[in-house]
């Protein structure tokens, strides 16, 4: 069920049985010379909405935009700073809660995203409890990393083994080009990728990965290969949030 | 052109020739009881995709929650506090504008973004100056709303007349009905709608508007009249878009 | 009834008849070759006041500065940033709340404060109810525009047709010669005025507007016209009142 | 010269003589049974305008309200946050210093205001270096408080004694007497006023000082006193202002 | 006793006795060619210890960087933004207040962080209120400044005379000294030394306080100075504090 | 070399030859019925001074406050904000990196630290870009959790096995007898000791572990067992800076 398919009066009903919703956050980046801008996104969004159909619960809208000020070296790029992410989800959050949800299921796309929505959800917890909300002290925020997931990361190491990497990696690129067979893109892609450098400033990342890619290798990635890591994902993430629902 | 199915490189290159990018901007709130939640967000991207394809501009990713605390007395609806999104917005059009972009041409699809983009705006020409960002001043962002283009408001009147209303309108929930025709839906709307109370708190606005609905009949919407509006809409809105590029 | 005239004891008797109070609200900036840097403040102070004398509403001291940030390239001109202006407007209201007000009837002399007052009033509205302070829910406020009250408008229109312009007005200078009538100034103003232009950054508005005015010949002014709008604004402005008091 | 009353390029001119400033501030509080709520605000701004006769300097348009957060017990009181403030005076000083200015006098009215701004001052300091404003490093601030003069404060001593008290002082009562004759009112004032507590929350004041007062007796206060006492502060605060400027 | 070597279950118990609680805050900036960077600190801790026994408080962590932008200029010195400070403060008091502490007795070895410890004092009470937090009127801060003392500041001018000065002072610099007398430090200390210049931007102290000093000689402190300062400071504060507490 | 005992100059010289920097951070919140509320910032500074030792680099004052929100229900316990920790983090970082430091190697005691100092770190790093201050691109930070080094994480397997659990552990609990043998506890430890559940809000926090433990038995601590972890972190953390220090 998506929220912005929903009128308030069915998500009243659903309210009766279900405290629940699962929200997508991705970021808006660069992945290297084949990845989609998009590409966090995508992926938090389409397995969002298998995880919803799976489990019936409540996928919000995706949050397009994320904490990805170490790319915005790179055209097209967009960040929010993190205290403007927090800021994001502790409204996004309390706006459902003073509705009565109470657990909240963040399907994240993007390693960049992770510590400051880890840090919203300390500063929303507080938030909600000075506010006085009933039931605030049930209220419970999760972040759910797709690629994360144990049976996803070694499914990608059987496909990619190391050229996985760890941005543009084949995996995510796979994934979008399944749910966007029409924007596959191709581009000359060096045999040598950088890896291993940390991430520190947006003019030092450029400099460490001047195409963008850490340690991956994009080209590995085929649209079944997609299918699969959807399909894998979408279950391993849909148990995670029955367990968290029950929690 | 869609942003998020673009490598950087992509994007790099469209620089250099246009400096112009399309950010929609919708809401996600309760739109009476037959009217998506997601109805302010839906109709601005698949207008601004339009305008996208019609003027060869490069579209953003949809900004789906916007300023909408009057509505959150109705469950479903998610808000930002308007210092949220001036921040938002800051740091949207300062990532693209430190990349070389220039016009920032908001396809708004709520009343209730308005006055917060525009102090946005605002904000944001002083930030990039007091950044030094070169050709800060060159920096300039409009917000462009859908359902004021005159050509649409006078379809919309046409089809409707007094019946349009100025919340949860069948012109918007005809947009959703042919972007979504499965989930056109159907409920009890009384033939009495409240009307002309001005806006304050949102437990103010739900006792004036127990169904959510500002003096509109969405009974009146056809998936045809949505793709009448849409295709007005497109038509207005690029043209707004190329005189904006040119200024 | 002016709030700074008044002791605290007063104000508590207003309270047990009264919920509402006016704030005037201008800018400090720039109003072209004649205009005085104070009009937008001095306009809205003296409307104020004379409303305040004709209903016996309460008239707090008027905010002098407001959101002027594109009128910066000129000497003399302040600017609150939005979110300051929203912070100042969230702590005067809230302060006044907290005692007993209801019904905040901003008078404001400056087009530029209207988009970020708005934004202020919402986030005013969430921030009491959060407060979860008596009858947050019947806290309102409203931003009256002295100069775009019809009267005003077509009084203006009648006196100075076309040559009206859109700022540095001869309406406003002129109110302001009625208020100063020893601080009329008298200075080259060139036939040929820009005008069409819509405000950006502060740079690109001096670039665009040379001497400061949009639009208009406040050679025209005259403090007899001024005595004549200033009396049509207080007679408009006092209905607006009451009637806003009465919803 | 009030900064309201000149125009830009009188402004322009000023400029290139002098780079000071001086900018009243005051309060709006309850100032006990028969002082005005806004006293703080109108000796700041009649001592700030006799400075600027005295001396040729531009005053700049009065901050009406301050940091009384403590006062807020009491109806009719309004209070900016300390953060507020800060950010008040920050935009305050940075729009005027990129014009040109370099020396900010303030002249307070309330005891209040003083922490404050001296925080609001050192954060500005830093702010204008980030921004790399050319002459930041020339950029000073100063708070005067017209109460604290030696002068004024031994004239006070010489007329009420013990009597003077520190909130709602007879003294600054009679400058409000002088300026707004008509303006002068009765009121019970008991003999036993509280004193010597220190200052805490709102309602921790309003507990210990009943009626507003803190251990002063404003019934002393005459028009005649007030007149002294102007002349007394602006003699005294003109010699000040010129020390300043030629630091 | 100090809050640093209790367990939760201790301070629980001595929550029912007694509510108060010390915390001292310095700042670790330069202090002159032999005064330590953490001087502020060091007093302030070490004052706050010998109150804590001789009184039986809880002594909390030390705030070791405090507001010191003017410093900025010489290496080594830390300084948090006035704001900064006052969230932290009102962070700090709020956790201890909920907790039931209601006496929160700073104690503060540098002149610069009076002024902002006050502004946040005040809006760390609003807070409480607006929080709603039971007895947040009984919440009561106070800013002790050891050096400010009539006994401390007596026997600093019977040392040192003149030669005591206002930053890298002799008596701080005994303290140190008293308290690590490894780490006595000498350097040229020139005969001549600024003093009489306020305080203005970083930059500005620098030019006209080039080694750091303001009109001190430390080269006078020794640290039996520092033990009989520290003895006379203790026992100062000791009595402020128990009055505080029974206030 | 403890930065606080250094002077100015003494810094000045050791930036000639190094731009690293050690920072200790760590929490004030409750451990246990046997954990000292001090013990992560115990732990965090005596490590550092350690390493301090070890790798002659210099070490700022301890950062005693950290981020506890979810300690806040057990009295005792003080916790910065997410939000407010950022800030203290980036104003520290800029202080520092103005003056020429480039190595920024936070040692942390905390794990509620770490994804708040992730996120200050990535802000910091805009921030000082934005500043377009000289080798802002060279400017790095790092978190390392002294707790967390693989060569502590199997001696405290190995001493402890299961019964290490994961706050209020007896390795912490250890190091800090070690470092204050005088402040042992003792007291009653359930055998039975919670444990698996996330941390969510104080309150939820509390009934899930309602002595403070998360799964550890920290009576198994002794000193001898913290003077090997202390030796042991020590060269771990030692190693890790230097290499840092190459990067
Ligand atoms: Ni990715
Ligand atoms: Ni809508
Ligand atoms: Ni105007
Ligand atoms: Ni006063
Ligand atoms: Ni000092
Ligand atoms: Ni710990």
């Amino acid at each position: 069920m998506l929220l912005h398919l929903q009128t308030w009066q069915e998500v009243e009903e659903y309210l009766e049985q279900n405290q629940g919703i699962i929200i997508p956050i991705g970021s808006t980046e660069q992945h290297g010379p084949t990845g989609l801008i998009g590409t966090d996104a995508i992926c938090a969004e389409v397995i969002a909405k298998g995880v919803g159909e799976a489990t019936g619960a409540l996928v919000a809208p995706t949050v397009n935009i994320g904490m990805a000020l170490h790319h915005l070296a790179f055209p097209g790029s967009i960040s929010l700073q993190p205290t403007t992410l927090i800021q994001v989800t502790q409204d996004t959050v309390s706006s459902l809660a003073a509705a009565g949800f109470q657990r909240f299921f963040f399907i994240n796309g993007h390693g960049g995203n992770i510590a400051t929505l880890k840090a919203a959800f300390s500063q929303t917890y507080a938030h909600l409890a000075n506010l006085k909300l009933p039931h605030a002290d049930q209220v419970r925020c999760n972040v759910a990393n797709w690629f994360m997931c144990r049976e996803v990361y070694q499914l990608a190491k059987e496909l990619y083994g190391e050229e996985e990497g760890s941005h543009a990696t084949p995996s995510e690129v796979a994934v979008t080009q399944f749910v966007y067979p029409e924007a596959i893109k191709s581009a000359f892609l060096d045999k040598e990728v950088a890896s291993g450098h940390p991430i520190y400033s947006a003019e030092d990342f450029r400099r460490h990965y001047p195409d963008g890619r850490m340690g991956s290798n994009p080209g590995l990635a085929t649209p079944e290969h997609g299918k699969q890591l959807y399909q894998v994902a979408v279950k391993a993430l849909s148990e995670q949030y029955l367990k968290f629902l029950d929690r």
